[in-house]
């Protein structure tokens, strides 16, 4: 079945709604879900709605949290998410976290109390798009576990970074610091695949690829060894530390056994890369410059590139989304007969 | 041999004096390098000497540059170091770089036209003994290959991070965004050791692990691959986009071939986590409650312990040199005779 964006939007945001989210939220989140199905970023799109609803009916996550902005310093704005998604809660200062990084030249945006359930870039993408230079960190689910240890501690905690370029969309990316994403465990171990010997440990400690393992106690393992172990531990700081929100080790289901979302802290550094004129006027353009000289060097695929392709291809042919998902999407989209009586 | 910090400071002071570096930049330099012979870090030790020298011999890098600051924005700060190097630009901006971080919660500090030569680790940590985070990369000479490229586009391009901790010494990583450092190609290659198959290309660019094939005319990789391509895309543009700095593929050293350090672009981000109370008062408790999970979970080396370690012994025992090095300061602490004739 091959559904056009602006339909599928209105129907995740329908589900939002019946799902105890208020109508800012639901478009918020709606317009995340069905942007990352259209960009072909599955793990982070339409596959995460189980997780969403759940989050919600059990009242792990509140839909229809408010979150308060608290400029702690002229750059350095704190955000507190009240237990909502942490995307409405960036939608709410993203205006003004632009208008900083244009007069300061430099802000700092830490979001406490929030869940963020979705891909990174289309946090740090719109900024790019004005002009700006953005860099996000997330702390997410604890299953990752120290180079060296035998248990997760940190989040798969991704990093994105976005840069405008000229007469381009903006230069995008988006990875887990983690050998893998959380996402590509659960896909590989319903396709029954394994990943690669050391992606993770199972839960004795010892190194594996098998997904059920690193899902069935096991952890994930940073990529990169020490070094990605130091960017965890640099992100789970900048993340959670900042701005006041949980480590990934600190997040405490009990009473919500059903939640799937991660309540943590985000992290984002936006830059004005112009700011007060100076040494360079033609920034987009030395951006360019750098990535024509990685292209006469032989690299064929940018950061990027796969997700722009996807999406031109979803906006001239429609997305394709199996009857099964779409029947999900219904059957989720039924107002929870459970929380309409706890109402 | 071994030698006390401080008489191996003044050793090497004595040496870029006598090499055309001013009072004040031969101390920076001396202290930078000194100090990282008695961390450990050998690659970025002594061993850098004979490269100090043949650059500032030939005019390549100016030892009695005058760096010049200009605050482009509240946050924002740019640095012309004036083609000297990049430690004594630092050592000019960092009063400032840290006041601002406290009165505006972060700052941006971006160095070009200077040079880098030495391990990161120095330009972040004295930051965090005094209670900021900072990030600081720089692009380096152009030595690595983009992911799926035939040829070096890039510097190893390292990242370091210093946080504040609770009754101890800073955490402080620094890492290259190679896979391995050039230091550390050219101390295999002397030791006629192999490195990892996949470390480099060859000049043909069939991936190798032999680092004389790498040092000529080959090239490192990225780390992790397609993600360490990411964060050297990233760390490019951070360094030389925004404070007009030359991108790694940019150096040209036409007119000073003798000339090995690199004029590059240095980015430092510096945070006052607890800028405006807010969220959180007890900062440092945070980062140690995330150390202890980790220790906790198995993990038993943590960034910078080497360091620390090391430190430690050269100041109780002495600095281990050898006498041939010694010779060798000796040698290079005469005034060459051709600048004394050019001058």
């Amino acid at each position: 079945m091959l559904i056009p964006f602006d339909a599928l939007v209105a129907k995740i945001a329908a589900l939002f709604r019946a799902n105890g989210c208020t109508d800012p939220v639901a478009a918020v989140l709606a317009d995340n879900c069905a942007g990352a199905e259209r960009d072909g970023c599955k793990s982070h799109g339409l596959f995460r709605i189980p997780g969403y609803v759940a989050s919600l009916r059990c009242g792990w996550v509140d839909g229809a949290a408010r979150p308060r902005i608290e400029v702690s310093a002229p750059g350095l704005i704190r955000v507190d998410g009240a237990n909502g998604f942490a995307q409405p809660a960036l939608a709410e200062v993203r205006a003004r976290a632009a208008a900083t990084a244009r007069s300061q030249g430099i802000v700092l945006v830490a979001i406490r109390n929030a869940h963020h359930f979705s891909a990174l870039a289309p946090d740090v993408e719109p900024f790019a798009e004005d002009g700006l230079l953005a860099i996000a960190m997330v702390n997410s689910n604890c299953e990752v576990a120290p180079f060296g240890g035998r248990k997760a501690v940190f989040g798969t905690d991704p990093m994105a970074f976005a840069a405008p370029r000229s007469g381009h969309p903006p230069l995008v990316f988006d990875q887990a610091t983690s050998v893998v994403a959380n996402g590509e465990v659960r896909l590989a171990a319903r396709r029954g695949e394994d990943l690669a010997p050391g992606t993770g440990i199972d839960r004795a400690g010892n190194p594996t690829g098998d997904p059920k393992a690193i899902l069935d106690g096991g952890a994930l393992l940073p990529f990169a060894g020490h070094k990605g172990n130091a960017l965890l531990i640099m992100i789970e700081i900048l993340c959670a530390a900042i701005g006041g929100g949980r480590f990934s080790h600190e997040i405490d289901r009990t009473g919500f056994e059903s939640g799937q979302t991660a309540n943590t802290g985000q992290t984002l550094i936006v830059i004005d890369p112009t700011a007060g004129g100076g040494a360079l006027p033609d920034f987009v353009g030395r951006v360019e410059s750098l990535l024509s000289a990685a292209r006469e060097a032989g690299q064929e695929r940018f950061p990027g590139d796969r997700r722009l392709a996807c999406r031109r291809d979803s906006y001239s042919r429609g997305i394709e989304v199996s009857q099964e998902t779409m029947d999900s999407i219904e059957a989720l989209s039924q107002t929870d007969p459970a929380r309409s009586h706890a109402r």
